[in-house]
């Protein structure tokens, strides 16, 4: 029985899952960390994160040792981790994470990205395997699908690449954090939404004392 | 001891309170009710606050009749009329209210409206007074506060007073209301906010089977 095609960002109050945009390879540059917008785009991003650092999920992950919190947040991260047998990102959010990933990419899991580069597949230690799709996002989707088998499918980001899946009804449903930052500027989640084509229905809720976890399934109107 | 200023809207999914404007006269006009714009407007408000309709407090302010939905919404909707013991609200909210209110309007508190027109206070029916405050947002909050007691004073609407109390550090908590609804365009709840001097922590969050209610402290960086 095939999964369901889902997205699941953290967002600040005001509807932006990312600053506004920094060369990546600035952000991840030694020569770059006291760029004045480096360091902007970085302290947005860390306090829109910020109610991840300390999951158990999040340190057992990343290797950064023993220990952790445990409760709703930490059980979020687990439970979307786990309902994932593929992901499917943006060229862009591939590239920033080419620099920024640890050498086992922390998908463990195929990921398709979406790119009109050419390349082969790339295979990292711990299970995850980069392949470029070539041929646009029904068809990384239906590879991601099949990679995924009875698990559900991840829309891993950037921005541009969820709206994309949302306008073309390919989604089953969607989860967004809400974090309890505003942020004024940056990239909007659901900038360009066809808003008359979706609807949504409140499917589960559930909330920390930091963040609430929202979880909509996706339907054409 | 003096009680909080707050504000508490329905919100889109994408961050809209309302849909684009269109003028009120036209929205309470029979001649215009086939008018394109306006049947958008109200479908696209219908659909924003359809959680409300439901409810036994909604139908009994409105006097609509007996019965009606009990719970977390019901919950929600008397406590945020219960703390609230003075309203200030925008001219542009007034002047579209003044048509659409019942005589007996819904507040039964003062309601204290920002506005360059000079007009004597306006009784109705079942408590609701209407003071037309002339000397900016900073004297309508005193004299709401004064009127308001130990209770709570809310910052009623629109978006721009809102955002003008926000940016003025005025408030101490906000709520949202997360409605399952995209708007794609509409009035931004949190357009032009100074996120910067903002800091939010999240102290509540309710969730009925069709929306969740969030509720966030508010204090300056």
């Amino acid at each position: 029985m095939a999964g369901k095609v889902f997205f699941s960002v953290t967002m600040s109050l005001d509807g932006f899952m990312a600053p506004e945009e920094v060369p990546y390879e600035d952000v991840f540059s030694p020569a770059k960390q006291d760029d004045p917008a480096v360091r902007r785009w970085m302290s947005k991003w860390s306090e829109l994160q910020s109610w991840v650092f300390p999951l158990r999920w999040f340190r057992e992950n990343l290797k950064l040792g023993e220990g952790g919190e445990e409760g709703v947040d930490n059980d979020f991260v687990r439970q979307t981790f786990e309902r994932t047998g593929a992901s499917v990102m943006g060229k862009r959010m591939f590239d920033a994470g080419e620099l920024s990933w640890p050498e086992d990419a922390p998908f463990h899991t195929p990921v398709f990205v979406v790119t009109h580069t050419k390349r082969e597949p790339w295979q990292r230690p711990g299970g995850t395997t980069f392949h470029f799709v070539n041929d646009g996002i029904e068809s990384a989707l239906a590879q991601a699908r099949k990679a995924a088998g009875d698990r559900d499918v991840r829309i891993a980001g950037g921005a541009e690449t969820i709206q994309q899946y949302l306008d073309a009804g390919l989604l089953d449903e969607l989860s967004v954090t809400l974090s309890p930052v505003l942020f004024g500027s940056g990239i909007r989640l659901f900038d360009r939404v066809d808003a008359e084509r979706v609807a949504l229905k409140q499917i589960r809720s559930a909330a920390s004392n930091r963040v609430t976890h929202l979880t909509y399934s996706v339907n054409k109107r």
